[in-house]
């Protein structure tokens, strides 16, 4: 039997508004076959591509209410929801919806941020605030959530970079910094990571600005030195197996996507997520 | 006894939080005098650049609120307050502390959007709706009440076109089309202007979307077919003489700005702007 | 009754191969009613993007006769085609398929350049000679045919040039040289226009080289000193009242649009065409 | 007899160092034949480009020294040069070459700067400061001077802009601001400036600047509300019939050029300028 | 006895069609001597840049034709051509020239396709096919072919895609996918190479689209995840002692290459590519 | 006791006279703390942005005098300073300073190019010296020099080149050129450098054209295949140790800068480079 796969644009705030019409403009190229891997994922899932959530632009709490309503829909009817962003805040309404359906989800966090901040700019709900909310909330198996590629940010002050780690390490998280990452193949990094998240269910998180920005530069908090396509393409790919439940690929800028190489980038990746998704045949 | 004018830069949403910033750096080439009109602004008031206004990006309404305030204190100490946006939105606030010192303005208002309406994507606080905002709590005197360079924008169904144009007709603005002033020097309208505003107090805002997107693309929602620079310019020069009591030029998108030209215009109206308050000397 | 209507996009050559998918991303913000001229047109009309018509990238003989087929088709259900191109060849399979339905029309032609040569770089069909192969083959009503816009450009030699003039009379064209809309409303112009047309059936060619570049940088030959998008609007707005039975818009090149001014304004001058097609309701 | 004019590519200080290669690049689609006023300037005049004058990146003075025994040698020839600037100091070097072989000229300078400058940044040799040294010297014949599009610049204080203005009008020089051109045919005006420079040698000094930055973005210090390429083309245009001894295009920065537009209208003008120079034919 | 080597300009497609003139102004900066590797092609060989092939822009076909017989004079002399492309398809009538003189060649194919397809799009001639014609007409040496760097492309469908690999290898190509390439130096492979080729005449075909679109970006059908420049490099020094009898880069889009990154490191590909070319003396 | 460090804006030559500007404005995400390294250095330091030295744009020379007599009086202060370019030739009179205090320093030289040259189109003043002149006044204590990331550049001609590497390798200093930094951390390199430095005095001379363009477009002489952003924070902090008693950051060109990454890198290596100054304090 053929499980559905649901492809969303969603947009929450203005910087990234444009984004899924712009990754949409540049996966002109990507064909129906994974050359790579050789994936044939229209041939095992029922996909489609169901439009963008309507969204508040001048209120994120009400965004966040009306992204909950719209995935506990999508989520109630089986599929696997595969998300453009948007912002991160996104994922904390989603992992709302699917931890509804599924209970407490492992985590693949890639991302150059925590996101784990309790306020900011003296709000609790904003794009540096999803995993905290999420774990206040019980949507995170703790225990299966791992994060990578941070770097830099999540810094403002000394307390509260000590506090990102104690809280990152209390809750159970595993945090691969992307120092940990430099000049090296992740497959082996990810071989770790299947047998963390184990056969529970996984959502995946992918922050553009894990990756350096000299392959992705249309994004809205930069951050030198982070990851390669190709590490990329090696978490994604890694991800074979497990039992995932739902994907995001967020943050992505188009005004500063100047050569559109960072959504050709995201493109792949969507496109690469869809190819280990569970029941996908290979050839 | 010289007068003091405040440059405020302000921030209140994403698309344009990086906007004070970009004219800033565009304006090195701004000099002490005018070498078209001959004020010499500097020589007659205090001049300064008090900063950012801090917004709340995630909650517009708390945004307008901290500006209003921001705003009251401001007024108070009696100067003349040149604002750089931000989205147009940031007119309600300040011409509420405004209004509150100096009684309902007259409003010369430049733009290709009315920005009257009453309801923005559900919301009634967003870019289209300031003037509506400010006519329901009487802070403009509505016979003297100018709107310049309309066109295309604020056009979403039949039933709101006419709503529109009733709308300000009713309450006594004039609007001037951008189809109006084709092909035409705009000095004959300003005096037609200043004859509209007399001595009570004028506030000026200026969207810099009122321009060609030749001229100034940097916006985010640009229209064809608007005014030049040139008219910019006659507009503004057309104010001297009038009881100014604060100017704000607002949309200004740095991403959109390939060239900096948006910028540039920008810190060269500003100027103007200043040339043209009350007191200024003339060589 | 409603009368039919079809945008199509057409792909003929690779420069231009992108251009609808990037004009369609800039369409975002055109409404549905005409906020300038009170103009319904979808109250009036059936409007269906009907998709892209199938091209040989490799051969351009092919892409005509492609074309061409295509056309027929559509032609044949009585709807008139507005095209987004494309390079310019496509006028002329489109107007052999409209001319075979309508008998030869009168066609009003945009143009930085005059499209009439016999040969472009050795070959009969390429972006220089769709109005000669048109004469050639009796497609046109001669004596209503103008161009207007036109400089620089069709002038490779002298006796080319000289050969262009005579060329263009001998048929009884009627010729605008840009240089004679200079400093100009076109208003008047498209009065004498309509008067030319009279009541039969009109194409009207609308290459966007015959902007400034300024204003439309996107485009592949470029020529400076050109016509404004006001005296765009002016000439397609002048349009209102004739017999259109095609009109198209060719020539955008997205690589060359770093802004996206140029898809902008042709977004926005198709939506005026639309406006000016037969029995469109005005409030 | 057919005469000689040369172009030169001259390179004086790094941030104009790519210019004549940008320009010559985009001045690829230039006709041999000028279709708008039917010049054939290859048929009257023996034309070649020189290549670039060798020049100090790191002294300016040096680099003058260098222009100007470079010229001595070209105009010993009795050819008329073209060249392609490098910054608006090139003016002075040239002028002294010119001066020697044909006595104090006349000048039509293009510009949105005065460019006589005593001083710039503590030095004598400057980009404003051209204009400045040839009077100092008496290479002009200052009651046949005249500058057109003057706005904004050299005004860094208020002595200063009162003593341009006096310094201007003490030489004897027309001044006529870029505010008397707004809105306006320039033909009128060079029918004067014809009369004004009646049969003596003249120069044609043209900084790209003195268009309007959205026509011309590829500059060092643009400046708002200035010329139309039209009015560009209606100056040039305008000096048929002149005994010009020499042009100059100076001032285009490529990297600011990020359309290439600017490179495409100095080429188009260089052109234009080849059109009117003394003994070319008509058609 | 020094040899001859030509580096020619040529232009089969409209996209491409500014790439030589584009790589020639970046190549700036390209010294004499190779910094790096201690060679010294000008003291070796008589190099000359012999102009661009004339193409035809509307008509593929006739455009290789054109080519077969321009390579055909050229390789007559004696010399070795090294070619800026131009689309892929450039590569097939260049070796129908070569193998014409030196019989059946090896091929060191860089790219991130394979460029064997049988049809692109319904057509035998096209930038997908070039290597498919060399095989059916027997331009190659199938034992002595190395394909590096395939990732993605050429996976239109699975039938497709299966075929591709059995093609390949049915002919005895040696394929190196990209995964095969990431994290690692080329130096072992290249090594492997040379065995490979042996003595024998061997061509060199470099599509810019075998690097990632991180260092090049101004490429038609860029996929990620590709080859380093680091790694283009040790395939081209590599290339050191082998008897190479022509080679050519190709695939450079202008527009696309924003930053001029890939201009600047095609110069230097093709700068390397002289100095690996027999009889070049080393220092 | 907290020692003072002070960040200078130097601007010497026109191409880089924005830089300052530019990378300040990306400097906006940078933090308080260091939450890769965990270094505090506002708590350890007393930090000023101390503005420009002013320079004269048209005479290198005397640029270099007025950097001399700045720097003088800065570093008797006792402060260390942190200088963002310029060109590289302000490293030269900066060390003048520097060396007037602390004795002929150790050099860590990052760099495409080794800057020894004797003479720059003819001048001894000039981007491509700086480090020769050094040498030439006992500025440098030569054992205790490292040149890192040199490729390509410094090779004008076959004397030189071989002249350079005699010359540096005469004067004891180590070069590691780019080819031995590929495919590796460098972080053992600096375990090396940190022995040769030993406890005298360092200054770290950073040249931002070092790095790959892929990541740092904006440069005046880009070297493809350089060292990445990884290595580039590899080698600031393995400088954690020394006695570093001044660093620059040189050879950033704004408009080259075509997405902002390169002001965004620099801006990170600056505030590493404050990191690893002598007493800052790590938690």
């Amino acid at each position: 039997m053929i499980k559905s796969v649901y492809i969303i644009n969603n947009i929450p705030c203005t910087q990234y508004r444009f984004s899924p019409r712009h990754i949409s403009a540049e996966s002109a190229m990507i064909r129906l076959y994974n050359g790579w891997t050789r994936a044939a994922p229209y041939e095992s899932l029922r996909v489609a591509d169901i439009g963008d959530v309507n969204v508040n632009l001048f209120d994120l709490k009400d965004t966040c209410k009306k992204i909950q309503e719209a995935y506990r829909e999508i989520v109630a009817t089986g599929c696997i929801p595969l998300t453009l962003g948007g912002d991160h805040i996104i994922a904390y309404p989603i992992l709302q919806a699917v931890a509804e359906r599924h209970g407490p989800v492992g985590l693949i966090h890639v991302d150059a941020h925590a996101d784990t901040s309790g306020m900011i700019l003296g709000e609790k709900i904003g794009h540096g605030t999803p995993f905290r909310s999420c774990v206040d909330e019980g949507l995170l198996d703790c225990k299966r959530v791992i994060q990578i590629g941070l770097r830099g940010s999540g810094i403002y002050n000394k307390t509260y970079t000590v506090y990102t780690f104690i809280y990152c390490s209390f809750q159970g998280f595993r945090v691969v910094e992307a120092v940990e990452c430099w000049h090296k193949s992740l497959v082996p990094l990810m071989e770790e990571v299947r047998s963390q998240m184990g056969t529970g269910p996984v959502y995946l998180s992918f922050d553009i600005d894990s990756l350096d920005p000299a392959f992705a530069p249309g994004t809205g908090t930069p951050e030198i030195a982070g990851l390669t396509p190709i590490q990329g393409l090696e978490i994604i790919r890694g991800c074979r197996g497990l039992n995932l439940v739902g994907c995001d690929l967020v943050e992505v800028s188009p005004p500063y996507d100047t050569t559109g190489n960072t959504a050709l980038t995201v493109a792949n990746l969507i496109f690469e997520m869809m190819c280990v998704l569970p029941k996908v045949k290979y050839y």
